[in-house]
């Protein structure tokens, strides 16, 4: 086992009405978590609208977790920019700030090859001493990781683990047993797939890194015992649950938004309902959700007995 | 017409072996292209690898450029990011360096509805003085702007123009024709296919923003005023020839590298080959072309004339 | 030159209310289309629903056409299946239909390598004598025909020429360009785009196969006259009254009906509204226009002087 | 539950060295199958080159298939085709073969709107008795089938199941726990992804669809078996074994070929290995493995215990 295990939520991001850090909020947020029992914070992944945040937004949100968390669980902190020298810069920022690892995409915007992307890790491996996971989000980056990469930059000591966002179960799979298979005890997998984190433990994943925990982290934290404790019926039926609950991400149809808002916009609603941060405001250009998805969210909620 | 017209090449960025901007190479190109006759020079598009330079290095070359010019043509600075805030981090900075007009992509990375997008443009016109041209460039941010919004924000003040990268040259013929039609005659229209500059020209655009200028400025100013001259034949023997020089890009095969570094070191080797810049390399993680690649790269610029 | 040239419409097929081929109004619609002077009728393409029509029904497209044109222009036909040996069989019965040339796409369903995209063609070759033109529509078909592919089989004797109607107007270019430095003078060139087909003429291609060509076949033949007369003002000008009319295929909001539907909906109404056919109807499980867009599509077309 | 139930194989379909089917070696393989325990067969699905095979050939499969089995299992039968009326025409050849059920894809070639997918179930269940199971394959039709259409034609009678082959395990989950919710227990639910088979039928799926049980069908049937004993670790242990072998899929590398071809050539191969069919060959324009390829396979398939 590495030291990166459990559930490890990738932390939204309370703003106020600028668009300033909800500090405050944040410090609630992060204490309800770690009140129910996670197992990590990733601050600065996709579902913190770390694509939104200014550099100095950035800074403030890693920096008020790292002081806030104070070493109770480890923090991840996502270093989210377009390629190697951008990313670099906000490594230094979040090695300042005293983060545990980094998680890192793969290079965006501008097209690709796989040998290219093995170079941006090797680069920021040599640049940095603290643990980098790859972030593997094809929906955003627009590239899937090829797994014999993954793999070869486990064994080489660039990569401390993977965030596998990218709904490939089947490829998750193969990761698993490869890695076993090959011996790299060292090397942490973690599945981004939050609707099937009850199946990902059971086949071996380290732990998980679901966006809905923001919502209901000890509904997570729950199923990473129920899975350890052999409660398989019990942990799929939270899952299930969590499921229904999933459903407050489609509130806000495809006609009207995009599903980055109207997933971020449903959780941060639901965190504002069951009153962890104050404010539900996301970051421009995302449009607000309107009262009728509000209240279908809370209808939700409230069925899934979080009201 | 709009104050903008004409050639207005994507400069490349001439960079150190540390990465840091090679001012001086900077400078030598910006004189090579203006003695060329450009009308205009465009800096931190996707040509001048702003993806890969970090935010003191974008401010090094957009500060450069606008001093080197001194007014001598418009300066269009690209502002590239994946939301509106962090854009406007990339706006003020082109405005104290004194840039005359910003050029801005849709949101990347977040999956984004195209009243998002619309909102986007709405929020950064709010913020800043400076015309506005959006950047279509589907390649890069995945998203193709709708024409029917573009011609809304046209028509709101909200758009000053569009550089458009998407290759669809139907949706730009029609373009060109609503806004005719519709008498936007202030919104400015830019064709970014550099293979089809003449015929784009030939039907109406305002100019053209050709990569491939960085490597022969003065056949795209020659196409421009041939076409202006009613020289239409004159004008497709130039551009055919810069067809056949376009092939350079291709001297690295898509099994070795991507299709950006491929386009950008053949870009910045014919550059250099030509001595318009000083270094050829490019920011990591883009592989650099091999020995075999840059001798077919010297032969396409013999045949080509170029020298 | 070949012996391909021209103006040659992809032939909508008119249906009746059981989706048998209403052999009446196709032979209408052929006497319209000669008599406004076109130099081939491709039939069994994608404007003539071909992925809807069974077998059989195809079979009278052809037959029906081949009989009735009667060798006054050639006659194209497309051979429309998802891998060799199905083409094969429609090769088999466009023979006997006495067609004069064959219009083959990739594969499609499987995912293929262009190595077997390049199979797929020669293996055809093999089993007709007929001429054979590539079909290049990604949008259909999930894949680009590669130029250097594309070049080698005209080089080969295998392809007789290209439809290109992938939308990619520089790679056109491109192909055209390399068509004259190869010397391959046989090798037949035509755009499927027919929203540039002055453009694509004054280039060099061999002719064009618009679809609107069905509603205005005129306007078509006008733009090739004037292309070859050096009228390429009096040209552009019948393209920019052709975008217009383009709009039909609009009519219906992509929120109610596929692009597929709603482009061929308006074309068939359109036809329909001059005459041409005598029923408009779709096979299924396309959706047909309402009420609204039908009187859109009157407007539009009175608008063009077209009723 | 259903009557569809169980492990269900997509048949792979021997063929003589002139593409028509090796009838002897499918009836081989069928009692393979059989007296492996399968619950079910599949044929002309994407497995057994559906898309490959002309229509001729199609109806000896069927054919054959239904009389060998004699109604031991169900034989369920692909009848894929771009829409609805070309549909028809093999829906009807299944059921003069004598099938259980029909598995039918949404349209493809064509760009089809989600209303005229589900217009395209409702038709084709108006034309015929069988049971209809939809046949969720974005990978070789571009699109996904929608949830709530899928369960609205299953709450409509339209469809009995569900084939999905999409890999998307998330939506997978969500569909099996609304099939619940809303009472639809006469829905049969199959997933298509062969390397979580396990999972799926640990969740509620009421079987599989794994290729590779072509090669291995007792491992898949073991699978089942455990899982429904409660054994879930020693069915974990198979997928994993299973996992191993699906390696022979990649002994092809992409740069020489198809993911289709490579694929379906090691299933026919190591089919050929072990003695259930006499000849490997693939339908045109398939290429075939190579020697290197071949033994590489041999060695996974000894490793796996199965030679």
């Amino acid at each position: 086992m590495t030291r990166f295990t459990g559930i490890i939520p990738p932390l939204c991001t309370p703003l106020r009405d600028d668009f300033t850090i909800d500090v405050d909020s944040l410090r609630r947020h992060l204490d309800g978590q770690l009140a129910a029992g996670v197992h990590g914070v990733f601050v600065l992944g996709s579902s913190s609208e770390v694509a939104f945040l200014p550099d100095r937004q950035r800074r403030v949100v890693i920096e008020t977790t790292v002081e806030h968390v104070a070493g109770r669980v480890p923090v991840l902190a996502g270093c989210i920019d377009m390629t190697t020298l951008r990313v670099a810069e906000h490594v230094r920022v979040a090695e300042e700030a005293g983060a545990d690892a980094l998680v890192v995409t793969a290079p965006y915007y501008t097209r690709t090859h796989s040998a290219e992307i093995e170079q941006h890790f090797r680069l920021l491996r040599s640049r940095s001493a603290l643990p980098i996971f790859a972030y593997d989000i094809p929906m955003a980056v627009h590239t899937k990781l090829h797994r014999e990469m993954v793999l070869r930059l486990a064994s080489d000591g660039v990569l401390a683990g993977v965030k596998d966002s990218s709904g490939d179960e089947a490829g998750f799979s193969a990761l698993l047993l490869a890695r076993r298979d090959r011996g790299l005890t060292e090397f942490a997998v973690f599945t981004g797939s939050e609707l099937v984190v009850d199946l990902a433990l059971r086949i071996g994943a380290d732990g998980a890194v679901p966006g809905l925990a923001n919502v209901d982290p000890a509904a997570y934290v729950g199923i990473w015992d129920r899975v350890r404790a052999g409660d398989l019926d019990g942990a799929r039926q939270e899952q299930e649950r969590l499921l229904r609950l999933f459903t407050i991400t489609h509130a806000a149809p495809p006609e009207r938004m995009g599903r980055g808002s109207a997933g971020l916009g449903a959780f941060k609603a639901a965190m504002k309902m069951r009153g962890f941060i104050d404010n539900s405001v996301m970051a421009p250009p995302q449009l607000p959700l309107n009262d009728e998805e509000l209240l279908s969210i809370k209808g939700t909620l409230t069925e899934a007995g979080l009201l």
